[in-house]
Formats: C-alpha cells, structure tokens, sequence
C-alpha cells in the first residue's frame, strides 16, 4: 500500500512530543497540527494531551509555537464567513470581571455608531458571570443563532450577542474540559488561545480585548495582563484579525450590580443615559478603540453622545426582539432580599471585586459545574461607589435571591470586602494600558 | 450520618492538588497517601495524574513527599514476610545495563557466603535485557513463585530470582504504564521511588543498589546517578531497608555477551570460575557490600574464593532445579550466525554498550512492547574486550538470530560502536562511587 503523501498526515508519536516539550524544545507546525487533530479525534489520549499541557505549563510555547497551536483549534472547525456584509465587522472579549455588563451596552453602543457586531459568547463559571446567563435574564430571549440568520440580524440591526457554536474551536473546548481537571488552565499562551481561536473561527474582521487585572480577574499581576494582551494582540494581528487591548482595573466591581438579572437592569439604565461613571468610561474607551479597528474611526459619531442621546438604546432593543427577547418585560424578581449597612460613617475605599463575586454565586447567580442553572433574580446592588460617602447603619448592599437560605454565607464571602475610611481613597484609574 | 475519622480519608481535590503541585508546593503525607489511593482505585483519573507527574518532573518531590509517596505505593498491595528465615536476607537491583548478567552469578554466590537472597526480578524493554528474560533460556525454568515456596527455596538454597508478584506495590505498576506513555519515565524521584518500593514490598531486610552510569545505562551523567543513589538509600533506610549503592560505569557492555541464552552460559562459566575480569570484579564488589549490609562481613568466607572454587555454581544448579529448570540442559542455539571482523588492527578502545544493546534487541533478544516475546537464542558475542589486541580481518563479533533478516539493521546499530587504535586505551575502573 502507498500512502498520498497530500492525504496522509506526517505520523508522529506522542510520546516523542510531550518528551520534546518537557525538555524545552520547540515543536515544528507539522508536529503541532498532528497534535492537536490527534487528539480532537481521539488518536492522542487524554492523560498524554494533560502531559504535554502541564510541560507546556513549565516550558510555555515560542511565538511560532502558538500561532501553528492557536491554528490548528481554529482548523479543527469550522471558520464563520461574515464578508460582504454592509458594515464593517468588529467584536470585543473580556477576560472576565465581577459586575461586567459592557457587553451589554457596547454591542449596541458600536452597532449604533455604524460598525457590526458579531459577539459570540459563553455562559459563567466560577465568581464572574457570563454575558448569556445575564442576556437570558429577559424573557423570550435566546442564544442560539446560526450563521444565517446572524448575517441577517448583522445587516437588519448591526449587534449580535449568541452562543458560540459547537462548530467553532471543538478543539478548544475539548482542551479547556481537561485543562479544567489537570490544572493547566493558569497558563498565558492557552489562555491566549483558547480565546483566540474561538474569536479567530467566529469570523469577525477585527477585536478589541478587555484584559481585566487585579483581585477580582483572572489576573491578578499587570505583568501577566500585559503578557497575555500583548500574546493575544500579535495571534490575532498574525491570524488577519486587526486586534488590540486595553487593561483595565479589576480591584472593585464595575458599576452598582453583580448577578444577571440587576446587571440587565443596570445595562439598560446606561443604555438610557443614567449609568455609572467607570461602567460609561470603559464602555466609552472599548468603543472609540473598536470604531478606529473597523476604519470608522474619522467618520463615526461620538460614542459618549450616542449613549447620552439613547441612539444606542433603540439598537438595544432590536437586537433583544431580533432573538425572541421582550424589551418592555419585566426582570425577574428575586423571593427575598436582605440588606447590609455601612459599618461605619466616611468614605468607601474599598469594596473587594473578588468577595462581591462570590457573593452574588453563592446568592444563586453563578453555577459550580458547567450543567447547574443559574438564577435571573439572584446577586447584589450597592449604594455606594469606591470614593463615594456613606453613613453608619444606613443600607450599603442589598442581596437578592431566590433562596432565602443563601444569605449567611453570602454575607460571610462579603467579610472584610468592605473598608469605609475618614479620608477619601487615593483616585484609581480604570483603563490602565492600551496595547496595540 | 457522621464519619469515622479512623476509617473515612481525608477528602482531596486532585485538582488542588496538581495546582499546588505545578506551583511549587510540597504535599503533606495525608495529601499523597489520598491520591496515590484514589489513582489506584480509579478515583483519580489517568489525565489527572498524568498532569501531576510531569508537576513531579519539573518541580520535584521533597524527602518528605517521597517517603510518603513511596510508603503510598508500598500500602497499594502487600508486603511480604520474610522475617524468621535461618538467614539474614539481602537483595540486589541494577538500573540496567548492556550486558548485565550479574544478578544471575551474584544471587548463588553470596547464598553460598550464608545469606538469604530473596531476588524479585523483572522482564526487559528496550535496549537492556530482564534477568527473568535470561533464566527463561533455561529449559523448564518458571519464574512464578507464591511467597511460601519462596521462603521454603530461601531455606533450603539460599537464593531465589522469581518475578515480583502481582502484589507487589500494584500503584507502581499502573503508574509506570502511564508514565511511559506520558514521557514522565525520566524523573529521579519518580525511578527511585518505582524502584524502592517493590524492594521494599519484596520484605528484604537490606539491598545493595548497582546504579549504572554512562552511555549503556539510563543515567548517562554522574551527578544524575549519585542523586538517584543517595535519594533510593535514603529512601531504604528510612523504610527500615537497610541499603547502600555501588555507582558502576556502562559505558562499554559488562562481560564477553549480550542476549538471553548468550548471557546465562557466560554466568554460568563464570560460577565455574572461568567469567570475564570485568563480570567478576562487579559481582565480588557487589556480594562484599551484601554481606557486609547483611551482618555477615566479620565472619563470611571470601566471594572471590567461592566463585573460583565452584562452591557458588553448586548453588546456582540447586536454584535452577527448585524453580524446575533443568542446570544439564544444552541452551537453545540460533538458527543463523553471522560475524563481524575486526575493522583494523590494534587495541580495542571503544565498544558502545548501547549500540551493541540495540544490536541484541534487533537481532530479537529484547522486546518493543511488553507482550512481545523474546529469543532464548538471539544475541551477541566478542571475542575481545576493551583493551584487548584485535588483528584486522578477525571475527571480532558473533551475531546470533533466529531470524536471517534481522542481521541487516543489526549490525547497523553497531556501525560507529566499535573503535581500533594504535595505542591501548587508558585505564578506566568499573566501581565509580560507594554510597552508604
């Protein structure tokens, strides 16, 4: 038998490949690409995939490396087509972080101001929330979406929020299953990839990342948020995705509410122009970034007035009737809620990201395992900004949920999360970089 | 319900404890003890612990974690009794080498010095042989022995080679099958503690390590076999196994024959007095340490003396025939020979141990997978030792095969192993290091 050298992949053994990566070499694209098809469709098993995983832990992979690594996730699907649409096509990611609604507004927001949006999102794990559990808050509201009927809602209205298909990255999602149970997610260039080969496969023609560092993020030193925006900056530049990224502070959670259904209200009280100031100013900073990607830049409005003037507002609430969702619903209401006073008079200078998010899961509004539901009602809200006055004994948080059995140990994550002081906190600035 | 702390262990996270692993961390003892349980009872899933050992291979194991990860795989099965024999016990374990038939002169001889030497061998993979590959030449000779027949041999003979049991530490065993198909195989704590655990689970009360250094063995620098040495004595003692280790060179293969039947007629010329120099002074260093470590030093007859005086091969025929084998039986023969010359005339100065033990594993002496089998017949011969003259021209190797079409890439792997020059080669010694 002969094989075709144009059918036949170059064989390797897996064994030779975790034994090259754990020495610190560097593999060749061949080499990379048969990895990574082996394993999508089981010829590489998954104790030796976790083997190479924790080597790439130690060794990390060269920039070679993981471009050929971030490719082959994208070839192991399929790659949406969003050319020839009439707007240019430009997406935004986030890392992550406690009360982050910006999806929410800025799909609109950038919709509004002339470009498309194609955002292809997840669901949450773990103390940050995930952009479909929040939009699933609004009554008749659905994530499921095929290519087809994106394009048309592209052109009709400019912004899609969906699921990201089964088809895009399977690759990706197989690895992020294991790395989930060998503890080989805390590592730059797979987090790089993984994020990239999912936004690479969904077609969009450029992106901004909102890389989110302190406490409450995933990253929790500027010098890991400034590797990974730089690693996945340059993937997306390599892969022909214009891509850019600001860092921005994750120590405090962003806006007044963390849980889905008070952080919808919040979004569409920011759509109508009376949002918090740090929720405004990244939204504001991440669509000025997201206009100069798509070339509207010199031509597009003002993001800031748009949001003012509810322009945005009116995308918003096609694109929630686009996929079934009720504009004018009422929110789920949450059975019982529970208010926690100021513990002192002065000024909030702290209120800890990382405590308001694992309060708000254990509230009901997060999941533990990937097949647990999630509560629209449950989370919290707070009165009072970082920087901001309160005063003894009156209401500072109040948690919501549905299961009035949640409050002691919500309570109990938001010990020592809040710092009320007689001298205002030393001003903190949000957006901390911009790589590009 | 409440659970007995006697009885319930500690409940982990394997994930935990990869984490704290990857991360530099060091285990406590209940920590260990938990996983190398619940990985041998299929609580702890292979790409789990794959993930924790290449943790192992980058960032090590304490002493402390080592003991505990050791004694974790002892508990995994039994450890046998081998207390109330007539004689102290004492055990040997070579690394590997080309060549290295010295468990089978060594176990009658120190026997015949009045020890008790309870040998729980192993079959080869790869490059170097298995002493029960080699016993297996002997016609009816059966490795298999419960530990009440082996008390009864250790009685009434003094020396057993038997495979090491079922029993014997089983968490080694699953272990050392992932490890070799996760490229995990090459981690000083991880060979140490596969090693000296089914020592350890074998009940010998003292051992002698022959650690093989060079580029015949697994450990082809000296600091990587001292660190290998002082960590599996340290290991013994503090197991109660009383243990020291010779570091000895394989840089050149021991003796005058590699291959199965090949190497049990040369143990066996050498228990008539008539063995290679090389073969000799190794066995006779190896047995002064055993008897020492065996509290029979002062008052044992000298080793030299009873291999030359054929005191050991009278032992050596009792052992063969208790395990069924027949000491008078003629050895298989190969069906085709083949002879290599002497390529110029001199001094023998170089023959490679791993090319000539690759030429022994091609020619059908050594395995690829652990369910192949092997030849009795097939190996190698030379008819000059390093040092020696050699005349261009001369047979210099015989090659043994039952296959004709083995000889090809056999006497490839060879091309470049040999060296003839001018002058005689300088001294180089066989005993490297005593660790104690």
């Amino acid at each position: 038998m002969s094989a075709d050298p144009r059918t036949t992949p170059a064989a390797y053994d897996a064994v030779d490949l975790i034994r090259a990566k754990r020495d610190g070499g560097a593999l060749p694209a061949d080499a990379i690409a048969w990895l990574v098809d082996a394993y999508t469709h089981g010829r590489v098993a998954d104790e030796q995939m976790s083997a190479f995983l924790m080597a790439v832990c130690w060794r990390g992979l060269t920039a070679d490396e993981l471009d050929h690594w971030t490719a082959a996730m994208v070839a192991s699907g399929e790659r949406a087509d969003l050319g020839g649409l009439p707007r240019p096509t430009v997406d935004k990611h986030s890392t992550g972080g406690v009360g982050d609604k910006v999806s929410l507004v800025l799909t609109p927001l950038v919709a509004a101001c002339g470009a498309a949006v194609p955002q292809a999102a997840g669901r949450g794990l773990g103390h940050t929330g995930g952009t479909l559990d929040k939009m699933e808050a609004i009554p008749g509201w659905r994530a499921d979406l095929d290519t087809g009927r994106m394009r048309e809602i592209l052109t009709d209205v400019g912004g899609v929020i969906c699921a990201a298909g089964p088809r895009l990255a399977p690759a990706d999602r197989r690895l992020y299953a294991l790395r989930d149970v060998t503890a080989t997610v805390e590592s730059i260039p797979l987090i790089a990839s993984s994020i990239m080969s999912k936004k690479i496969a969904e077609g969009t023609s450029s992106l901004v990342l909102d890389v989110k560092v302190g406490t409450g993020a995933f990253m929790t030193s500027m010098d890991d948020a400034h590797e990974l925006a730089r690693t996945m900056v340059r993937l997306g530049d390599r892969a022909g995705v214009r891509t850019q990224a600001l860092l921005t502070a994750m120590d405090t959670p962003l806006g007044r509410t963390a849980g889905n259904g008070p952080e919808v209200a919040e979004a569409v009280a920011t759509l109508r122009g009376a949002g918090p100031a740090d929720l405004v100013e990244i939204t504001v900073a991440l669509a000025r970034v997201m206009l100069d990607l798509a070339g509207l830049g010199p031509v597009a409005p003002d993001p800031a007035e748009l949001l003012a003037s509810g322009a945005a507002f009116k995308v918003w609430r096609a694109m929630v009737a686009a996929q079934g969702g009720d504009p004018d619903a009422a929110l789920p209401v949450p059975a019982f809620t529970r208010v926690v006073p100021a513990p002192a008079s002065g000024y909030l200078s702290r209120l800890e990201a990382r405590a308001v998010g694992v309060a708000a899961w254990r509230l009901g509004a997060g999941r533990a395992r990937k097949e647990d539901p999630v509560s629209a009602a449950a989370g919290l809200r707070w009165f009072a900004g970082v920087g901001e006055r309160v005063r003894a004994g009156e209401p500072l948080i109040e948690l919501y949920s549905d299961d009035e059995s949640t409050f002691p140990r919500a309570i109990e994550a938001l010990a020592g999360a809040v710092a009320v002081t007689a001298e205002p906190p030393a001003f903190a600035p949000l957006v901390l970089a911009h790589i590009r």
